[in-house]
């Protein structure tokens, strides 16, 4: 990367909604010159290139000349993609990004696969998305106005992490730093296990038997609710099974609390049911108020 | 009611969202001269008389030549209302609707404040809200291609039941009639477990201790998923309270669900993970390809 932060040649490995969006958002603030698609899936190459996200596309071994390697493939690919590009010799002066919704997990794949950390490596999480699958749904505003965690490992180098973060802000995104272990603990509770729990009451109702189609009797609560469900099983998969103790671990608390309130249903409790309630709306409408 | 379906003296009992929806739309369709408005909260009476919704306020005890009686209190107020209005000279001769989420409660507490069941009532459930509190948020289109359970009781008569469909088709539902078991069962499923299980969340979050506060790293899906969250603590009360056999139905045969995605989880079960995922985001996909 040029002292101006222009990027000459970029590898976008994995071609999907969010390295499709990075891309969009790079082209647009006039940072990156020419980007090389890697993929397994030809129809995404071919709409990355029809949407102008990709210039040309290739595989890992081709690659050559790579100033910017951004790796957005689902997290369980994270070691084969840094296996095929162990020998480039770009590995260790391009600076690598990946978008990856788990962190300590894509460390330990890239220490794995390469036997050590590159310091142009800086972990990356944009926090954003839709429920959509493929390039197609990519938007040049996608990051703006969202957090973007980035959790450097501890051979990280300093002008590595200012390229990355400079990146992200170009984005749009605000950058926040922590360790890789904080960020995989709080994306558990607030990302990941609301995915578990919408996968799970889909799953739940489509496999109990009842005579009437419920789905027909289903409004706006419902919908947003189980929005999340509607996301790439694939994307998912892989990070249940890359961050699965912490997921565990909100998981079990989780079920505890219901357990908590079935109990005060059943026992009609109407005091402590209105107690949590109330609780739970004065949190969840604090949170809106800060956030929004 | 007018052989026109004109509402002279309409008696609106709970005034807030829904209640004040219905009158908007009704108002808005030309279908009613004068509303008296009844509630305990003076604030909401205030507001909606400023908003045009109700003509006047009034006690229970106060009201007379009334036409169409509309219940929108909280469910769990549905008793102490009939039995306030038990002997007033309209009760077998207005129409009575009410908006309640769950519909044998409400018919099983007409039946203990009243001896009988009159046969102007004709229970009914829009399936339409939004998870804000208070008359200010009624809206004319709040119904508008929104489906509208009616759920007769055996002594609802044909003419009510097609008076008060009538009205609902009035505000842009569509009308649906099953049993008050059906509904129940029904909405315990696609609207109330839902309320439960983001409630839940909230509760189960906020009462974990973490060193770092995790709601400021929630993103979409989290605010889509929680969004329920933020309704009626004291509707949703009630509602647990009114149909806690259905609610707990579901929600066991969820924690069961919850239970096996967690074995599948921490057994790294990959295939299996896929297809419950893929199965859920199908059957969502569907849904939403069916419903909008």
């Amino acid at each position: 990367m040029s002292k101006n932060h222009m990027i000459n040649r970029l590898a976008l490995i994995g071609v999907g909604m969010i390295g499709g969006s990075f891309i969009l958002s790079l082209k647009q603030a006039g940072l990156v010159n020419y980007v090389i698609g890697v993929d397994t899936n030809i129809d995404e190459l071919d709409a990355a290139t029809e949407l102008g996200i990709i210039d040309s596309k290739s595989s890992i071994d081709g690659l050559y000349d790579i100033d910017v390697i951004v790796i957005a493939t689902p997290v369980g690919a994270t070691q084969s993609v840094f296996a095929s590009l162990k020998d480039k010799p770009f590995i260790d002066t391009a600076i690598i990004i990946d978008v990856g919704s788990t962190k300590q997990s894509v460390i330990n794949a890239t220490q794995s696969a390469l036997g050590y950390l590159p310091e142009n490596f800086v972990p990356s999480h944009p926090i954003a998305g839709r429920e959509y699958i493929g390039v197609r749904h990519s938007e040049n505003m996608m990051f703006h106005g969202h957090g973007c965690i980035i959790t450097p490992h501890a051979k990280s180098s300093q002008s590595a992490i200012e390229n990355v973060t400079f990146l992200w802000q170009a984005c749009g995104a605000h950058v926040e730093r922590m360790s890789a272990g904080n960020h995989d603990k709080i994306l558990a509770a607030t990302s990941h296990l609301p995915h578990v729990l919408a996968y799970g009451l889909m799953e739940s109702l489509a496999t109990t038997e009842y005579e009437i189609p419920i789905f027909n009797y289903a409004a706006g609560g419902f919908k947003s609710f189980t929005r999340t469900a509607s996301s790439n099983p694939v994307m998912w998969r892989d990070i249940c099974l890359n961050n699965s103790t912490e997921i565990l671990y909100w998981l079990d608390h989780y079920q505890d609390t219901l357990s908590e309130i079935r109990a005060l249903i059943a026992e009609g409790d109407s005091h402590a049911i209105i107690e949590v309630f109330s609780r739970a709306k004065s949190e969840r409408d604090k949170y809106l108020v800060n956030k929004l």
